[in-house]
């Protein structure tokens, strides 16, 4: 029910949703809160909004990090054109599409029109309910705007032509994010039906992650990744930046979860913070053993992907699991991001940062554990929740790789793969490192 | 009007300032707020210092990334240093002469005395109005002080001595930049012109960058820039680290900006934050697209450059401004980039990282766009201001590094140059890395 | 008398401990804060909480920094590790060991139970006093504990077996840490007795020092480190990443010390951040001066340890001490931390990144100055609690390491120490770089 606030007050519904989920905290019967209620809950979604907008400096240098140093300036270039397109085109056209108030085409599509403009009754729109202002609600939700391009950036990396895929961002974060987040977020069928998804383990990361399972398909693998039937390991460059990303990532997650509470409800927002931290690190330990124990070496990627596996699958119930649930949530994801990866390695799916497996796989497993460990949601539902989101990002994900295949060429030439697509697309590299001695 | 605050309380004129910009809160005429009030107000100017503080490193990422591996060691000692002198002169002097509350030679010139001291009548002086304490004034200040130091050293990068930059440094943040910025934040006599600079484009951003101007023109380009007329491109070292650099001080700019409105008023913080984040999108894809249609390929450090420029743009009428402004600023300020980095290369003027681009010609560039976008005020008085922040900047800037080079000597030998000043200066080398296979 | 609140409430005492410490505020005289106060104060907290998380990056970047490329995939994969053990085990047990309540053994030893688990009394436990919830109280204390044993991280680095090091992270962490912590913040006997130590000059640096000693001695040196007598130094592989480190842990510390006044108390959190800041500036000063003086070249790695060492300096006295006296003590720790590395590796004891100098040496400067600087605190007391923390740590530390060189082996092979631990634990290599052209 989360997230919606925005929708109920251009409906003129009063009722306080938000604030509900707090009952304890006692002013939730009041049509009004304080200045400085609303000041102090306007204040944390801002600091919200500087974490998650972190994230895209964590995913820039996971990215770069488990990926060739020849392709270093092509990805830096292309996660910071990412979050300028997600960002501008939320404001375009993605905010009204993702919060559209009124719905034209059944719950499916509503459309508030193009640009951001705050109601013409005053700037002070969410002053009533003591959440936040309107241009809070838009800056906050256009930071997770261009989150689920940029996990489709990961996995199409070191192949992929640079225009093409600065097309494919644009639409798939103007069009296909928001109108798929109006199902739940914004207040459409899917909200109806009671499917549950906190922050968005399935409306951002598994629209990301089926976008970026889609995109390896169409490219097909790097060149030299299999080779007669043998997965070939293709190291990333640089560990410290893979590790910097995601703790960047975790730090992110911290407003990404909790700002997700919508509200700076004291009760809410630290229980969120609880869960969230502490699945990731019993992600860590989950992935740590399970690749020990399988791999027979303590793998530091594996270690790093299972705290993201972690948050991702914390991210759907954070505010409504137990603690020693939310461990639990967090350990599993750990040991089946493990799975995962190899699994999806075995069958010839190249995923240079593994983003099938973190956002898509436990993904899905977090928005099933609501499921089955939060007595209030059905697991039917969410089901019904993960096949919808699959159904709407999956195909529209493959027609815009396959027109833009066709269009403008998706692959660069195995010539400019080979020497690195630094060299090849930007004329630049990466690094000028002094000799060896 | 901003940034007033405490001279107005030292003035013992209780006009609540701060307040005032957010009539709409509609507490504004009481002449004291809530405690809580205070303490959220107060809450957010930490948040916002500490975001501030972030910049540093960011400037420190971007200034290594975008040089020689050769100088590392030296521009991370450079800007550690200027981040400490930068905060203990402005503790000793700067603030004192910055908000002297006073002027002893017309609105020009004013001292309130060595070192910091809260008032006598207690610690909560800020109490009464519902901003912030005494110390959280200091803090915010005192993280600005060091960031027009920091500019000037990107340019100078490469061929300036160690001491002599430390001794720059130190004179031109306890003294040039408190006393030129007294003039408008002070409340001297481009604040009773109505000259408007929200953040610092020009009292921040520009004075930096006549600064950077100066130390260059003294300093000469460095050897093998200008070969027979031909400019020969020096390739930064490390392009993940420049990255990493700019996405800092876009974050810091939250606070930079956000925590210029000096208090955590929902509607301004908030719009301030979509302005200033629109605005380095817009950056963003106006350098990119200019670069790629004048260079013929798409280049990082250009767009990395848009960014900044689309933040030192914005600075200086983020609170005033339209949010279709906002993206109209930031689009021709990473246009104007470009252009910039393009023609001071082509006239000879060696500036590694663009920091007179970025912050001067785009400094000059928000601050003339208040002017233009804001029917409240003046073009002409917004002209008169950047001619006098120059006048005072610049000159003085040329000066002191004259008077060093007389004195000290400003640039290391030739032969320390060709080496690198991380052997020459410092006998340490900032890498040590394996050998490629 | 700090981060007490937990053990007050618990024990139904309802002395408002967090608020009395600012009287000039006005409402500590009342039995209840509004839930508007309660709010900003828990924020506070959150904020506070992410900052503390980023320090654990800040280490991690340090570590590597300051040590060989070769053991860079080690250093992390402990990093990361230490953070999900010291998460995991506070909630485990670390969390009711450190404030039990009632103790059991004198003031001594208490425990609370396993897990964590909020009072029958409903969630809003801490609402009375308006400070903030079970939650923030669990995870902001939750992010000091791994911090002590990533100090020993570095002192025992390259060369030190993973296995081992994770098995004695997970003792120190979940037994001495708190057990050691619950005799100050948790109300034990060095409470009673006056002992004063804000954020942890002892409780957490000096502890995590104690245990970085023992490991040393109990591992010895690097091999070449002392040759023939011969102290050969071992240079950092990654400088711009070790300044990356301390720059966050800087960052970090503004919630390390401001979140320990455990409220968003405006006159008393200002403060802190003013002291801290300053003295981590002096600090950079006085290790800046002294290693130019006494090496005759300006050190970066010395400045940075300066930072480390004013902000660790401050650290115990943050709130109490007065702006000049925390200029004077950074200062000084800045000196102490350039003569401590000097004499301990004279000593031919190998700490690859000053950790023994920094955390140890310094955090008993920091003890011993509340004792010096501030009138209301006893300097012959100050030297109890330093003794009383080595007595439980050194010994403690040193037993774990001696137990775990019997039955698991504490030191990797020579072999494997040439090689570096990136192959030899973890088959793989942190840096694939471009040749050098």
């Amino acid at each position: 029910m989360t997230k919606r606030l925005r929708l109920s007050l251009r409906s003129g519904v009063l009722v306080l949703l938000a604030l509900t989920l707090t009952p304890q905290i006692g002013f939730a019967q009041e049509a009004e809160v304080s200045q400085e209620m609303f000041t102090v809950n306007n204040t944390w979604m801002l600091v919200a909004t500087f974490l998650v907008f972190i994230m895209h400096l964590g995913f820039a240098c996971l990215e770069c990090g488990l990926t060739q140093a020849k392709n270093t300036v092509n990805i830096l270039f292309k996660n910071t054109g990412v979050v300028a397109i997600g960002l501008l085109t939320y404001a375009l056209m993605g905010f009204n599409l993702m919060y559209p108030g009124d719905f034209s085409i059944g719950q499916f599509f509503g459309f508030a029109g193009f640009g951001i403009e705050p109601p013409v009754d005053g700037n002070t729109i969410a002053y009533a309910d003591g959440a936040y202002t309107y241009w809070t609600d838009f800056i906050f939700q256009a930071m997770f705007a261009a989150t689920a391009a940029t996990i489709v950036s990961g996995a199409v990396a070191e192949r992929i032509k640079l225009g093409s895929f600065l097309v494919f961002t644009t639409i798939y974060v103007s069009l296909i994010y928001p109108i798929a987040g109006s199902w739940k977020w914004g207040g459409g069928w899917l909200d109806s039906m009671g499917f549950y998804d906190f922050a968005g383990s399935t409306l951002v990361h598994s629209v990301g992650g089926w976008g970026a399972l889609a995109g390896i398909i169409v490219l097909g693998p790097r060149i030299g990744k299999y080779v007669n039937g043998q997965v070939r390991a293709i190291a990333g460059h640089n560990m410290p930046l893979a590790t910097i990303g995601v703790f960047l990532l975790w730090l992110g997650w911290f407003g990404f979860n909790g700002g997700s509470v919508l509200s700076a409800a004291p009760e809410l927002v630290s229980r969120v913070f609880v869960t969230t931290c502490l699945a990731s690190a019993a992600g860590i330990i989950g992935a740590m053993l399970t690749s020990w124990a399988v791999q027979h070496k303590p793998d530091l990627t594996m270690m790093l992907n299972g705290s993201l596996a972690g948050l991702v699958g914390i991210t759907a119930g954070a505010d409504v699991v137990s603690v020693n649930a939310s461990i639990l949530i967090g350990l599993i994801a750990g040991v089946i991001v493990v799975g995962s990866v190899l699994f999806i390695d075995r069958v010839h799916i190249d995923d240079p940062v593994g983003a099938v497996s973190v956002h898509l796989v436990c993904g899905i497993w977090g928005t099933l554990a609501v499921g089955i460990f939060s007595a209030d949601h059905s697991l039917a539902t969410q089901v019904i929740g993960v096949l919808a989101y699959g159904a709407i990002s999956f195909p529209s994900a493959l027609l815009i790789f396959f027109a833009l295949k066709q269009v403008m060429g998706l692959r660069v030439s195995a010539e400019e793969e080979r020497i690195g697509l630094d060299v090849g697309e930007h004329g630049m590299e990466a690094y000028q490192l002094p000799p060896t001695r």
